[in-house]
């Protein structure tokens, strides 16, 4: 590989700051939930950068958007490069996007360059990694692991009932290639870290050595309407207090897994007819428990299972969980996290080994290539928020890594 | 007064049940939200109804519609009657409507036995006496009656940030009269108990002496966004955790005072963002408490005040009360209470003194004419749900003593 081989660090921040004016929102950061109309707006310029390149664009049946760039050996599978262009409902400007268009200007770079690679580069946006709208988070990249269909996927609905399908439809990102199904011979991952720990010790270079084990639930809590003034306290059964009940539980939890550096989260609680005269009937309530150790979240996991009857008596409603799921507690390849190491040394840059904490496509993408991540530092490790924030430097330094571990594995 | 003055109970019924079509609920109660479009057509049946008997109808800037029966004095300020036709989200069959429904039978029957009264007889169905469309409850009549202006109603908004104003104008019921500011006589409301006392004792009239004093605030819990994966525990400020440590604070506090008829609700609960993958930053709680003693009330008050600091320790958010307001806490006309009394004994009818624990537009009304409230039994003390029922004895019995207690007022 060239010695001083780097992508143009001005370009890449210039992207990201045009992505940033798509969807921004009041406090300096990104509002751009996925398949509205600023998620087409965002990905309407990604396809016309790839055609100023001469990339070859493909948008699969959900939506996922690939730019490629051939390599020499047409037999042979691409490298895939990527992460997300949607954000949260008050999300940075940096969560996925970094990603994409740190994959993107790698590309340009080997083009500027006059580089080949043996094997096609190819960098995916991958449609609602965030979840932010249409629940399950990295929805599109686990129907192209082949762990879900595209009609489960079309078929989930947003809080408006809107549709997966019918918004994508009319976005026009609908596309007509399978989701999924072939033949991928890497995966790279660039994100943010979305934690404090990079920043905190001044390292560029986070390699990720796997995922936290996450495990997920949606709880049910059923009351009785009542009006909120005759009602004895003992005919009182209030979805919103049984509600509470729970979301006090499951945060004492997390607290007694703290020191290890066990979480829990009460994350959406919605609840019917959530009105000022009435008591409420239903409430469904959103949580999740993340833990190093999967042992331990498996202890955490029971502890809310035993924590309920508590919350259901004490609520006076009933308390059950209806949907679990879980994601992450995998490991990331060896040969690939080598190549990233290996990138990181020939560049002279510090580096931390860490799993990633939140959930990524790269862990379903896990399940059916060899695949890796690279973290940068982000400021405080304050993520999902508007105030997210990173260092041109930063972005500079990690897409280096990038390019040279995905040329790397290109050539191979 | 004739001995055997009743109204005709057939129709009564007959006028609830048609009511009971405009806006059915899927469990056969109503959700007839103030202003919507079956409110208009519920309005449009009682103006129809009103014509039909040859009643003046009026509506004033606020859209309350008052149907008005002529005295042989035109000088006297008329005897009001009235309640409301709006219902709440999952509402009933009876709240409020067999007011304004048996106000109308009162004057249907008056007509039909050609009855003259000396001072006129008013029947009004006021505006967004719910509110669980437009905050606050008993909005207009609180207008009415002096306390708060028309412009402050107009601009109340909705969920869905509607402002009332437009959507009265929307459904053709904002009209030219001035919302008060004229001499009413005095104020009779029949409404069902909504509370279980008369059902359980088998006895058909409430004789309502007063209303439960009632206080309620809108309490803000401010958090942080941050990702519900990455973020340490003792770095989070959930403001859903903080609102579920203020709900189960404010339940408690409701059993403490039980046994003396104290209650508490945490009723509505507003949070931002509101997403699995995100700590939510805002949360809004409504929470309301009653108490039949108006000293154990301000105790009941002075508890959640205390609490509120703990909370917000133990949920790491900000926590504070935003809005107070109260209600009830009066006591009715001592004249018009003896006439309501005076009517059941000549019915023979066993009656049962209570104070009301709803709102109800009779306290507002309250604060500028002689007022008085009759309650009606309804099955097992079930209101603002869908199965609320009473029978259609139960509604004669209470109508015909509203008919005589007002036309012996009328008639003063």
């Amino acid at each position: 590989m060239q010695i001083n081989l780097s992508i143009d660090g001005e370009r890449l921040w210039a992207s990201i700051e045009a992505s940033a004016e798509i969807g921004r929102g009041p406090n300096g950061g990104l509002r751009r939930l996925t398949l509205t109309d600023d998620d087409k707006r965002m990905r309407d310029l990604l396809a016309q950068w790839a055609a100023e390149s001469g990339f070859t664009s493909n948008v699969d049946q959900l939506g996922n958007m690939f730019a490629r760039r051939d390599g020499t050996d047409p037999d042979l599978a691409p490298v895939l490069i990527g992460s997300h262009l949607d954000t949260q409902a008050a999300g940075g400007r940096f969560d996925g996007i970094l990603g994409v268009l740190a994959g993107l200007e790698v590309l340009r770079t080997l083009t500027d360059r006059g580089i080949a690679t043996r094997r096609a580069i190819e960098v995916v946006n991958w449609t609602n990694e965030e979840g932010a709208r249409f629940y399950p988070p990295m929805l599109a990249s686990q129907v192209f692991a082949g762990q879900q269909t595209a009609e489960w996927a079309n078929a989930r609905v947003d809080k408006d009932g809107l549709r997966f399908g019918e918004e994508l439809e009319r976005i026009g990102y609908a596309g007509s290639a399978p989701v999924g199904g072939r033949q991928i011979d890497a995966y790279f991952e660039l994100h943010i870290e979305q934690g404090p720990r990079l920043d905190a010790a001044g390292i560029p270079i986070g390699i990720v050595t796997g995922g936290f084990p996450t495990r997920g639930m949606r709880i049910e809590i059923a009351g009785e309407t009542a009006h909120v003034g005759p009602t004895p306290m003992e005919r009182r059964r209030n979805a919103l207090v049984g509600a509470a009940h729970v979301a006090v539980a499951i945060d004492e939890i997390g607290w007694r897994y703290a020191a290890g550096e066990g979480k829990t989260t009460a994350a959406r609680l919605d609840l019917w007819p959530n009105l000022p005269g009435i008591i409420s009937e239903r409430a469904n309530l959103f949580c999740d428990m993340r833990h190093p150790d999967p042992g331990m979240l498996e202890r955490m996991v029971s502890e809310v299972d035993t924590a309920l009857p508590d919350c259901a008596r004490r609520g006076r409603c009933r308390v059950q969980i209806a949907e679990r799921w879980g994601f992450g507690g995998i490991a990331f390849d060896a040969e690939l996290i080598a190549l990233v190491r290996a990138a990181a040394a020939q560049l002279g840059l510090a580096t931390m080994d860490l799993r990633s904490e939140a959930g990524h496509d790269a862990y379903n993408m896990a399940s059916i290539c060899p695949t890796a991540m690279i973290f940068a530092p982000c400021k405080d490790g304050i993520s999902h928020n508007e105030a997210e924030d990173m260092t041109q430097e930063s972005a500079t330094l990690a897409a280096n890594v990038l390019l040279r571990a995905a040329v790397a594995r290109a050539d191979r």
